[in-house]
């Protein structure tokens, strides 16, 4: 008995789940959990199915997900989650503590998932990446237009086959045509705030200006509006006047890679849909 | 379109999700929300499925219910959550917050229930039930018996017509017998700690002898284990070594308040499952 | 033995503490708690002192107040908080949980101050404040003008002689002219948001557009910046994809009102030191 | 200017403060920073004061501590933090996590700490250390009595000339003789849960089978009592019935890496005193 996961999105109708839930009765597939979400704003349908039995037959699954679609409304995204372990390429500057966690969840095996490739723009941490037998591509801005960076960027991630890009404090600001080069839900950022608090450089000395009595972190898609992308995942932490720049960034970081590793673990447990500028995380 | 929460608990088997669906699609009932848990220790089958259509006639609803416990296994739980605003019986003894608590929230419509009755030992919070035209009854210790005050205490209760008995600081150990006189699921209890720590009496003191950096609460269905119930909900608070016992209670009483209404509000809204001595709680 | 508060605030400077406990001693007052913070950016020197000892003449109280000062740096700002009972004179709209939180605080003895008028804007909340005794104004904006109906409200407030007014909900902005009325550190607001994020109106509906998952609530001292006052407090819960505006809303105003009485509570602790846009904390 | 850290602990007298404040400026030493705490309770004075000054002549240095001492009461236990970098004995068995944060914290500079030896009573996580050229020293429980196991251990350590003994996931209970050897407050422990709940072996499937909503992790210094040293720091995080014992452990693993990581730099910092089985936190 193999177990996988069903993602259906759709316009929302009567009598979705009772259609899916037959299909699978159908194919002789055993759902063990179900979780499903009817936006009441917009209409759209969302269900995580997983459903056990036998995937042997290319088939016979390929007819199975074929008659879904074919009762669910036009339109309709369904697919059956492979169970290929996911790649991941890291993006960095100089920063180690959210790359560090990478390395060491990957390492213990609480994240399912492999490290493929570390990419810096910055070459300090090669040698973390290079400890775990992680390959480390340096992609310099020196001397280059962002243009010819991001093109060469562009190729080192590329030539990963990944299937995240995870920016784990990568501190460039990625342009249109570098994000358009990728599907949405591909590229994960963890920002240094509590979005949308903060916006922009230098999150922690504005905390410290306004005197805040939290410090957040959100872990969220990337799309084209710089820090406005789907929020996956955010937490905080008290702090108080006594902090200043560095020490309010130390109790940051503390939360980024936190929530970091929260929020990719939820994506490769394709527990995560898109939704407009939000998310569904079940 | 009246909506409406159907409620089913049974020994789980292949197929349980299509086959109830599959009733709701066959009585044109449009599913807007479903949660479902399996559990895998003891396989036992959970699940919370909101519904809307006509309910008016009500032989085509017991024939809809009977109908899907026929296709459910032997001996499964099906209910039709009814409508009726809820009513509930308040237990204290002289701690106000909890009931202040619950008096508001009622007031402002926050939760969706009606206080039907406050029942005290202690004459001591008669008034504030009053300011709300609450009817306060003492049913004090003095001079009886135990069992002859609890005796007096169920008649009250029963007098009352209420779905639920909220202990809320109520600071007697009720009896087996005075349990088992109603349905579990039925009483719900604030307990003053981070459950199973500081179990029994002085938990502040305790808390404050060991030293401990958080302090807790606890809002769990009582059950003839004191202090061994179903938990709800628990929450807890940040403390340090400033705090005395006394300082620790009233940083206690903010969490108890709160974790107290966040249980009764989700039990109101049926989102709330007893499985042995646990909870589902969608 | 009576005790009494020492608030300190002055230019940093060498050997402020040893100084200003000199004087305590000299005077035979006997420091029990001292909290001490100085700001590495402006050098400023904040300093909270609990001391014990007789009180009761005037002249030697003077004499000790005096003493300090003469050896603090120029500008010093020194007071002993006097013992009285504080005056609370709370601003309303319509919605509740928050009055009703400061009514049940203040009728507890949790909060240690006396809620001496509600002022409304319109009349909702007058039944409430009357159920616990405590005055209602109704302040209509009604047929007048912005300038009249604040002219009426603050003779309202000054009528009570109140140590401080207390914003709980009330959906007005307020004019510089309000504001400069009455001395910094004297107003304080719950916002319905964790500032900075969703200043402004229908926080609610900002959040859920967002997609955020996790909703706040700032308290905060009132300045002529709206919504960009000192901050006192502030703090979260998290929320998901299943929250409309309406249930946000909802989880939000569990926080405010649980924000709002930790920071009053230090507010009336005399623990909290205005310095700039931000707050000292002790 | 050099800054040093002055920790003062004595029974609890009038004009203390005062008195250590005046030798600092007798001694040209200017205070940045004080905090101090007095225990209602035993009457136990506690003050850590940051001061600035010229500590270069040896002599000097003693004298002022020598005066210091001189002023407090009998038994007064006065000393200046030193400037040597910490060295850290990490002990571990199996689990990762907390050492691999402790190896990322140290190896980013985060923690101000050096790692001088890994010592574990199974060979698993010896490649870890490595990757960070820390010396792995296995000590197994083969074929050994514990007494024997516990002295190879005791001799390993004693060799590294550490500062702290940190048992980050060490899965042995030390025996008296073990603990006795080091002084109190050298030995920090990460215990798998929010004490007092849940002591002793497999807390996950205690929690599990408890049904708790929220799994924490505590850091306390280590007593003959088994899992009752003084608390230095504790944290929980939200889980649901969807947790089995497998994923509330991967859960719980994150809050305990935190928190010991949080004990630790609170220790590094001199923040920590030990007052009989609790602590005081600066």
């Amino acid at each position: 008995m193999e177990k996988r996961i069903l993602l259906t999105e759709c316009t929302d109708d009567v009598g979705l789940i009772a259609k899916i839930t037959n299909v699978c009765s159908l194919f002789h597939l055993n759902v063990t959990r179900q979780d499903q979400f009817a936006s009441p704003e917009d209409h759209k349908f969302f269900m995580r199915t997983v459903i056990e039995g036998d995937f042997s037959n290319d088939k016979t699954v390929k007819t199975f997900i074929d008659t879904v679609i074919s009762l669910l409304p036009q339109g309709a995204n369904v697919r059956l989650a492979d169970e290929h372990r996911r790649r991941l390429c890291v993006l960095v500057t100089k920063e180690s503590h959210c790359l560090g966690e990478l390395l060491m969840k990957t390492y213990s095996g609480a994240l399912n998932a492999d490290i493929v490739c570390v990419a810096g723009n910055h070459p300090d941490l090669g040698a973390l990446a290079e400890k775990f037998n992680v390959p480390f591509k340096l992609v310099s801005c020196e001397g280059i237009t962002k243009e010819e960076q991001e093109k060469r960027m562009i190729e080192v991630i590329d030539s990963t086959n990944c299937d995240y890009v995870i920016l784990a404090k990568y501190m460039r600001i990625l342009s249109p045509e570098f994000v358009g080069h990728y599907p949405l839900g591909k590229i994960i950022n963890i920002h240094h705030s509590f979005l949308p608090a903060f916006i922009g450089a230098k999150p922690y000395h504005q905390a410290y200006n306004r005197g805040v009595k939290l410090i957040g972190a959100t872990a969220h898609f990337v799309t084209n509006n710089l820090d406005e992308g789907p929020i996956i995942e955010q937490d905080v932490i008290k702090v108080n006047h006594r902090y200043d720049p560095e020490t309010l960034a130390k109790a940051g970081h503390d939360v980024e890679q936190m929530v970091l590793i929260r929020a990719i673990s939820k994506v490769l447990d394709d527990k995560v849909f898109i939704h407009g500028n939000k998310t569904v995380v079940f």
